[in-house]
């Protein structure tokens, strides 16, 4: 059973209110009419950092003790979180150290910088992270903050559906993505001790379908090598978020790369919202799933907002520059 | 002095209101750094059809008497004001006739279309868009609604200021851009009427500065050939709304096509909203005239979010397959 309670969960929503976003909840009649269903988008690519990230973060950054804090904090991660818990370690006054593989796209590495992250940089090599990790907590003590396989990053990103199931409390499902699963953890639990009757499906593309394949066969598969442009979601899932998932989760809906990018297009163009591919995966999911659901109210946690633009999925683009 | 009076400006509101959104007023931590103040941003992105266009199209179809109404509404616009007169005529149940040049972006006549629009094509000069809508208006009968230079269209803009003054009651600035100036008449006025101590401040392209010119000169200055990704823009003031603009708007900050993209591209990488270009003008001006300006608290009306996305105005873009 999860080691996270109800207690917990609303220890996190108040130890992150005076920073994260109560994001808004968007509907579009366009939309629905796409999915068949009403469809409610909580839009944590409006949260600070443009990620659902920070709500863990925060929650993990302000669940330190004020001596532990003093000493940093350290994670390896190229994406969302470590923007996110640099912007929190600098909201509590403390060092964030984000390692950073070395081919890291410029555009991530800028952004843990602006929010006043140390990057170090290593190889791109699990083992080369963890080795930088290790030598940075040897040398300043600073404490580890796993991108999702942490119960205090889990309750932080459960705060999101929380705040979901509140405003709109009669959803028969809730879809988010799955990458690591510390959202989609989050989400289940906070489903599951805010809206029992809610169902919760995930979104996951078909070229890295590791959390598929491990609900499917009961253990953690990790996830092989496979391109998808929802970069946030090539992360196997953790020994806490795992169980949580086979315990919590309805079914998890695979999609292709094309029906990922449909929906970004979809998301963009109908609602006007900036989301990345990730949070399109829970759309296409919603879209690919809409008989089999047989779901009235949806609700779909778009997980982030960061995006390249000079690295779009979509050609050719040029310069426009008259009628 | 303009025919439009607080009076018809709160009717516009009312009869607007069971069918336009009351858009968010948006912030943002580091878009107020890289402005230097703070900046509220109504996003009219999220208006019904993607733009304000859709309030002043609203206001003046359900005017109407019924009788007038049966007839059908015809207008000349290749932009947002053909879509938004679309869908205000559907959901009157009426006729939109529309007529669009023949060399219109495919996109835009789609969206016409998809909102019930009846689509008539022609040659694309002025005057064989006037001979096209006439030839309409004598077989039909329908009621022409000018994009800006009517009444009923500027008070129905108007309502967007409105309600951000409403929300923020104490702007120093609103800034909102100038096309043919319906909106930035109807935002003068609700501003004039209702937050009499905010100045009024228009951004416009430098590459199709005829409303600056108009106020130099005292006349309206028709719109020169040029090319500007604000597309919107590129139209002259009209009759109404050039009188407006010279008695209640403090300056027109003209900004580069440099200066519209780097805007842009801010709003959708820091907002994470989908804003078109012509929007980002008035980002863009907020910039440029940051000192000038010396105010705390300013208003910027984001006018629409339809871009084609095939076209964005950067390069190179190429899909993104790996990591």
């Amino acid at each position: 059973m999860p080691l996270l309670s109800i207690k917990d969960l609303h220890e996190a929503a108040v130890r992150i209110a005076p920073f994260a976003r109560q994001t808004p909840v968007m509907t579009s009649r366009r939309i629905d009419e796409w999915l068949g269903c009403e469809a409610f988008f909580k839009c944590e690519n409006l949260q600070r950092t443009g990620a659902f990230k920070f709500r863990g973060a925060c929650n993990a950054v302000f669940s330190l003790e004020d001596e532990e804090a003093a000493r940093g904090v350290v994670t390896h991660s190229s994406g969302n979180h470590g923007a996110a818990l640099a912007e929190a370690a600098r909201l509590r006054g403390i060092a964030a150290y984000v390692v950073m593989p070395a081919n890291a796209p410029p555009v991530k590495r800028a952004a843990v910088l602006e929010y006043g992250g140390i990057v170090t940089e290593c190889l791109p090599t699990l083992q080369a992270r963890e080795e930088a990790a290790a030598r940075i907590i040897a040398e300043t003590g600073a404490t580890l903050i796993h991108p999702y396989n942490d119960w205090r990053i889990i309750a932080g990103q459960a705060t999101a559906a929380a705040e979901l199931h509140a405003e709109i409390p009669d959803l028969d499902v809730v879809i988010c993505p799955v990458g690591g699963g510390g959202l989609a953890a989050g989400t289940a639990l906070a489903t599951h001790f805010l809206a029992p009757a809610c169902r919760v499906v995930l979104g996951e593309p078909q070229a890295v379908n590791d959390a598929w394949q491990s609900l499917q066969q009961g253990r953690i598969v990790p996830v092989q090598a496979g391109t998808t442009i929802a970069d946030g979601l090539r992360t196997s899932l953790g020994e806490l978020t795992f169980p949580v998932l086979r315990d919590h989760v309805e079914q998890i809906v695979t999609v292709s790369e094309a029906e990922i990018v449909t929906a970004l297009r979809m998301l963009w163009t109908r609602m006007k919202l900036l989301v990345e591919p990730s949070s399109a995966v829970a759309a296409a999911a919603a879209s690919r799933a809409r008989s089999r659901l047989e779901a009235r109210r949806v609700g779909i946690i778009v997980s982030g907002g960061n995006v390249d633009l000079d690295h779009l999925p979509w050609t050719p683009s040029s310069a426009r520059t008259g009628p």
